[in-house]
C-alpha cells in the first residue's frame, strides 16, 4: 500500500439519500437495467494518462501536481502502478486504459523503450490477478515525443513511420497479453499544420497501410479485439485527418477497412467538429461502427479539448440512449478521457472526479433506458417515416426514375402539406424522463 | 434595354494604373495565363439568386432593395430576365447560374411551375443566342418552400421526395436545354433540427436513391455535364448530412457514386464547417471530386453564411493554386454565390461588388499561376517526402508489416531525427508573389 | 372565444406523476420556494413576437405557419390580439412582453403607426382588466424596417435617429399606459457590418443622447418602471454595440448612466458572445445591473441565435441561483423571447413549448433555491477567500503599495503554497441538488 | 559571439526585386512614410519568450527545439542573452520585450529570484550600450508558476497577491532601470476555472487595488512610461477578466483609472473574443486608451491563442490604418508575440519568421499610409454622416428631448429613406492601395 489515498475508503453505493461525498449515490454495479448489470452496460474505464501522467500543466503554465511518483526511471513506474491499482481498486473500476508513454519511462533507444514496456506489462499482468479491473484498451502515445511532431503513420520520413510501426507492435502486444478488449488509434499528429508543406494523397495512402497492417497484425495474432480509430478535428494539429466519424468512415470505405475497424467517440471532439456528442454516435450506429466512448466533456467556451469529467445528466442520457439503440457495448465500454482541473491538486479530487461522473453516467443510463424501454420517442420517429412503408412508395425508393416519379406527381397532382416536427413536445418528453 | 443600369458602361480592362470604378484593373480576359485565356481559367458565373431575387432580408428585417421585378407574375419574371441578361452583358459574364424559383413564379400546383419554367427557359434560350453568356449550372430550390421544410429527398413524407424528383427533373431539363455545363445539387434541408425525431438510416438511404436517380437521368439523357454536390455543414439545418467535402466523399463511397458525382465547393461553407476553403480544395483534388467552386466568403467573425464578395487577394491565390494543381477548372468554374450586403442599395453597388470580386480573383489566379510556374513551393514539398522514394522506404510502404518493420528498427536502432517543416519560410514565399 | 386552441385545455399543475402533456410537473404557482410563491419568483412571460407574429421563416425559407391572423390591417391584428390573450389565459401566464411592430400594422406615416398601436394598447389594456396577464415590458421594434438597415440612434442619417426617438416615445407611452414594470432596448442594428464606413465615436455619442432621453423622459413622467438594455454581440450586425453585459457597464459608466439602466441577459446572447449564461448574470449582479432575463437557449452547435425554449435543468438551476443571489427579480421577470421551431406547425406545439419550459424553470429554481437554502456552495466559496479577512491581508488591499509589499515579501520571505481549487467536488455538489 | 546564428547575415534592405531570403524587400527603416521613418512609425520588437525561451511545447508534445541555452542557472541565462542580442543585431529590430521568467532563472525564494532579475538586467544594460535595440516594455510573468495557478492579483490567497505585487515592482524597476517605453500587464490568469468558486466582486476589487498600486508606484518613481493592459478573452483560463478592449475599458471606468491605463492590443486576442483586429484598434482609439500592438495572428480555424507571425498584408493594413487614424504610437510599439511553429526548428526559421512578418508590416503600412494620405476613404465616411453637421440635427443631439422630437416627427412628416452603406465600393477602394 501506498500512503496516496491513505485517508480514502473505497468507494460503494450507498443511495440517492446519501450525503456521503465519498459514496456512489446512483452507480450500483449490481442493479439490473434493461436486464443487464449496470456493469456490465457501462464499462467503466480510468485513463492512465490524466490520472497518473499528467502534472497539471497546460499551454502557459507547467505542472502543478505533486505527485510522489513523477520523475524519470523504472522505480517511478512501479510506484505509479501501485497508484493506479489502490485506484482503481477504491473506484471499484472495471477497466482501465493505457498509452505506453503513460507507464513506462522513454527509454535511450527503441529497444530500451520496449524493453521498459514488457517490465511493466509483466507487473500489470501480475497486479491484474488479484484486481477485479480488466484492460478495455491499450494504445500508443505517437504523440508526445518529438519525433511525432510532424505525425506518426503520415510522417514525411520514413524511419519515423517504421518507428510508430514498431511502437504500434509493442503496444498491441502489451494489450494482447493483458487480454485487452480493443486497440485504439488516435492521430493526433496525423494531419497538419499548413498544407504549403503537406501532400495529402501520399499522407492518406500511408495511414491506410499503417492502418492495414494493423488490422493484419491483429488477424495473424488471432486476436480478437477491435481495432478503433478515435477522431478528432484539430488540436494539436491544425488540422486532424480523422476529423469525425463521418470522415473517418469515408477513409476506411476508400481503403476498403469498413469492416475492419470501428470508432471511439469522444464528446470532446465532438464538438470542436461542430456535431452533438449524440450525433457522432448516431451516425456511428446508422454506419455500423460504433466501438467505444471517451465520456469526457468539453467547455462550451472553450476552443479547445478540455477533457473535462462529465456533469450534465441530460446530455450523458442522450449518449447512452444512442449506445443502447445501437444493441449496447459489446468490446466498447465508457473510458473517461478526463483530467481533474490544474487546480484540483488533492487525492481526493483525483477520486470524487471520478465518483461524480460515474454517478452521472448512471443516471444517465438509468434515463436512457427507461426512455427505450417506455418506446413513446421511438414510435413518434417510426410515425413520422410511416408512409414510405405503403407498397407505392418502398417501391418508389426501390425502383423509381425521375421521369416516371415526375409522372406521376403530374397525374396524381401531388402538393404535399407538412406537417408538424413536433420537436418541443419531443423534447418534454425526454425531460420527464430525468 | 431596361432602365435599371441605364447610367452604367459596360465593364472593360483598363489595367492596374486606371483610376474608374465601372473599369477592371486586373481581369483581362484576353490575358494568357500559363498559355490559356484569363477567362477560360475563370470561368465566372453570375449567380442569379443573390443578384436578382434577394431582397435584402435577415432574420432580423425585411426587404429593403427597391426593384422595379419584385412581385409575382412572369411579366416580373420576364423584366427580371431582362435586367440579368443585361447584367451579364454590362459585366462581359461567361456564365450564369440559377434556381428554378429564382427565375419563374411559384405555380399553384406542380405542372404550373413546370410550365413557368419552361417559358423561362425559352426566354432564356433565344436571349444566350446573342449573348456570350452561357449557363455554368442549374439546380433545383429545394428549401423555400414550406413543403421542403423537413428535407426534399430526405423528407420522412413520401409524397415530397416524389415532389422533390419532379422538380429536380424539370431542372435538369432545363439545365440541359441551356446547354449547361453541370448540375449542382445542394441539400440545405437535408439534414435534421432534431435527431430526437430524425431516422439517420432511412433518410441516407432515400439521399442516395435521389442521387442515383439524378445521376441515371443523366446518363439515360445522353447529357455529358457533371454532377456536383455543394457541401455545407449547417445552415438553414442545425446539422446537414453533405457536412464537407470528406463527409460527401464518404457518402459517395457508401453508395458506389463516386466516379459519377464531383463537389463545387464555397468557402462560407468551408469555414463553417472547420477548415479553410484551400483544404476543402485541396482534399477534393487528392480524392479526384473537385468539379467548380463558389467563390464568396464568410465574415471569420459571424457564424452564419454570409456570401460576400471576395476581398482578399492572398487567399484567393491560395484558392487557384489548388485549382491549378488539380489541372484548372473543366466543366467547374467560378461561380460567386454572393450578395451585395442589404445595405448596398444601389444598382452600382450590385455591379460593382462583381467587378471588385472579379479583380480579387484575377490577381490571385495570376500570383497562383506564377507560384506554380516557378516551380519553388512544390519542390520544396516534394523534397520534404524525397527519403519515400527511395527503395527500401517504397518497399516497406508496399509490402511492409509490423513485425518485420519492428524487426528492422531494433536492428538497425532507427531513432529519427526531426527536420524543420519551414512553415514560415513557405509563408514568406508565398507572400513574395503577391 | 376564437377557434385556434380550441381543443387546448387550461393548464394546471398536475405533479410529477402525471403522463398528461397539457399539465405542469413541475411548475405550481403557488408552492412556496424561500417563502416566495413560484409565480413570483419566475415571473414568466410571453414574447408576442416569436409567439404570434413569426411566421417560420429562416434565411433559406418563408413562412411554414399557417395562422388565421397573418396578414395586413387592424382587424388580423386584432384577431392576434384575441388569440394571445386566450393563450395567455391557457398558460396561466402572469406577463407578457411586445414590441410595437408585433402588436399593430405599421402604418403609411409614423402618425398612423402611432394611432394603430394606440388603438391596440387601448384594446389590451381593456382584456388586461378580465386577465390576470401584466406587462413585463414594453419595446420599439427598430431593426426590421428598411428605414432602420443602419442602425436607429447610431443612423449616420439624423431623421432616422428622429423617427427612432419618436417611436420610442410610442412605445414608453404605451407600456407605461399598460402599467409595465420595465421597458426595453435592444440595439439590433446599433453596430456596424463594415468598419470602412462607420464612424464609432460619433455612433455612441449618439446612442447615448438616445438613451438618456428615454431616462429623462421616464423621469419626466413620473414612472417607475426599469429601463433595461439587452445585449447581444451580432447579428443581425456584424458587430453590436451592446455586445454583452461589460461592454454595456463600460457604456453607461462612459455616460454616466450606471445608475439609471439596468440588463436583461437573455442565455442565447450569452453563448454568442462567449461566455456561459450564469457568468453573464452573476457579473451583471456582481456590477449592481442585474434586471431582467430572456430565458431562451441556443443550439451549441449553430452560430446563431436560435431562440429556443430552455430545455436543460441544470443549466436553468446555474442560472436562477445567480437571480437568487442577486436577491431575485424586483422589477425583471423571466421572458421566453423563444420560438417554436420552424417545423412545430401546431398549435399544441405554442402551447407545449411554452408549459415544457416553464416547467424545466421551475425544477431549476427549486434546485437553486434548495443549494442557496443549504448554504454549502457558498460556504466553500467564502471559505476560499476567508484569509482576506485577516486584518493584515485586509489592510493591505486597502492601504497596501508595491514598495512596502515588497519589502514585507522579502522580509518574511512568503512563499505561497496553492490550494485545491475543489472543482470536481463543487460540481458534484451542484449535481446532487438536481 | 556565439555559434548559434553563425551563417546568418545582417539582414538588410534590398527592395521588391531581391530574391534573398535573408533581406527586407519591403521594410525600408529609412524610408519615409507619410513624413516619418519607417522605423519610427512601426517601432517593432522582438518577444524574448516566444523567440528564445519557448521550446516548441504544445499541449499534447514536449521540447521540438534543441538550443544551447535551455536548461537552469544563470549561464544559460546568460547566453540565452548573448543569442537574444545577436537576434536583435541581425534584425536591426529597434526594440525588445520581455518577462522577468524569460530572462532569469527561477529562485527557490522570491529574494533570489529578485537577485537573478537584476543581475540579468545589469547584463541587458551593458549590452544595450553598444546596441542600437531599446526596451519597449517589460512585464511581470505572472501565470506560469504553480503558485499562480489561480490568479496573481485577483487570488483567493493573499499571499499570492503581495507575492505578485513584489514580483511587478521588481519588473517595473527593471523596465525602468532599462528606460523601457511602457510597462505590460497581461492577467493570463486573472479570471476563473469555474464561476462556483470565484467571487467576482472580491477578485474586481483586488485586481483593481493592484492596478492603482502600479499606476501609484509609477508616479512615485517620476516614471513617464505608459501602462498598459493586454487584453484577452481566455486561455489559459475558461474566463478571463480582460476579456476586450470594451470590458478593459470598463474596468478603468468603474475603478477611475481610465487616464493612466491604455491597452495593448493582440490580433489573436481579438480574434478569440469575436471581434476583428481593426475593430479592437478602432474603438481603443475612440476611447482614446490606444497604447500599443502585438502583431501576431490566430489561426481562423484554430480556437485558442497560436501567436504566429502576420501573414496577410491586408488585415495588416487595416491595423496600421487605425493606429495612423490614431495618430501613430508614441510610446507604443509593434511587438510580436509570435512565436515559430514547433516545427520550425532551425535558426533560419527564427530569422525568418521575423523579416517575413516585419516585411508584411512594412507593406501594410505603406498602403495604409496612401489610404490615409489619399483621403477617399475618410471622404466617403464623413460625407455618410453629413447631416449631422446641419444645425437643426447638431441642436437635436444637443438637447433634444423624446417628446419635442416626437412632436417635429408628427409635424414634419419624417419617413426617412435609407441611402447605401456602398460598402462593396469601399472594399474594392481598399483593395486598390494594395
Ligand atoms: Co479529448
Ligand atoms: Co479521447
Ligand atoms: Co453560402
Ligand atoms: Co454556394
Ligand atoms: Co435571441
Ligand atoms: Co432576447
Ligand atoms: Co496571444
Ligand atoms: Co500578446
Amino acid at each position: 500500500m501506498t500512503e496516496f489515498f491513505k485517508d480514502i475508503p473505497q468507494i460503494t453505493y450507498e443511495g440517492p439519500g446519501s450525503e456521503n461525498e465519498f459514496a456512489f449515490k446512483h452507480y450500483n454495479p449490481e442493479e439490473l437495467v434493461m436486464g443487464k448489470r449496470m456493469e456490465d452496460h457501462l464499462r467503466f474505464a480510468v485513463a492512465y494518462w490524466h490520472s497518473f501522467a499528467y502534472e497539471g500543466g497546460d499551454p502557459f503554465g507547467g505542472r502543478t501536481f505533486d505527485r510522489p511518483w513523477f520523475g524519470e526511471g523504472m522505480e517511478k513506474a512501479r510506484m505509479k502502478a501501485d497508484v493506479a491499482f489502490e485506484m482503481f481498486d477504491i473506484l471499484q473500476a472495471p477497466f482501465f486504459c493505457f498509452h505506453d508513454l503513460d507507464v513506462r519511462p522513454e527509454g535511450a533507444t527503441f529497444a530500451e523503450s520496449k524493453r521498459n514496456l514488457e517490465e511493466i506489462v509483466d507487473i500489470f499482468a501480475e497486479k491484474m490477478e488479484s484486481s477485479k479491473t480488466r484492460l478495455l484498451w491499450g494504445t500508443a502515445n505517437l504523440f508526445t515525443h518529438r519525433r511525432f511532431m510532424a505525425g506518426s503513420g503520415t510522417n514525411p520520413d520514413p524511419d519515423v513511420f517504421a518507428y510508430s510501426a514498431a511502437t504500434i507492435k509493442s503496444c498491441m502486444d502489451a494489450t494482447i497479453k493483458l487480454n485487452g478488449a480493443n486497440y485504439v488509434l488516435w492521430g493526433g499528429r496525423e494531419g497538419y499544420e499548413t498544407l504549403l508543406n503537406t501532400d495529402l494523397t501520399r499522407e492518406a495512402d500511408q495511414a491506410a497501410k499503417m492502418l492495414s497492417m494493423v488490422v493484419d497484425y491483429k488477424h495473424k495474432m488471432g486476436w480478437d479485439g477491435t481495432i478503433l480509430i478515435e477522431p478528432k478535428p484539430q488540436e494539436p494539429s491544425k488540422h486532424q485527418y480523422d476529423f469525425d466519424v463521418a470522415t473517418v468512415y469515408g477513409f476506411l470505405k476508400r481503403y476498403g477497412l469498413e469492416n475492419e475497424v470501428k470508432v471511439n467517440i469522444e464528446q470532446g471532439h465532438a464538438i470542436l467538429a461542430g456535431h452533438s456528442f449524440e450525433h457522432e454516435l448516431a451516425l456511428a450506429g446508422s454506419l455500423g461502427i460504433l466501438g467505444s466512448i471517451d465520456m469526457n466533456r468539453n467547455d462550451y467556451q472553450s476552443g479547445w479539448d478540455t477533457d473535462q469529467f462529465p456533469n450534465s445528466v441530460s446530455e450523458v442520457m442522450l449518449a447512452y440512449y444512442e449506445v443502447l439503440k445501437a444493441g449496447g457495448f459489446s468490446s466498447g465500454g465508457t473510458n473517461f478521457d478526463a483530467r481533474i482541473r490544474r487546480q484540483s491538486l488533492d487525492p481526493e479530487d483525483l477520486i470524487l472526479g471520478h465518483v461524480g461522473a460515474m454517478d452521472i453516467c448512471a443516471r444517465g443510463l438509468k434515463a436512457a433506458a427507461a426512455m427505450l424501454e417506455d418506446g413513446k420517442l421511438e414510435s413518434a420517429r417510426a410515425e413520422r417515416y410511416a408512409d414510405w412503408d405503403k407498397p407505392a412508395n418502398a417501391e418508389m425508393l426501390e425502383n423509381g426514375d425521375l421521369a416516371s416519379i415526375q409522372d406521376r406527381v403530374l397525374t396524381e397532382g401531388i402538393n404535399p402539406e407538412p406537417r408538424s416536427g413536433r420537436q418541443e413536445r419531443l423534447e418534454n418528453l425526454v425531460n420527464s424522463y430525468l
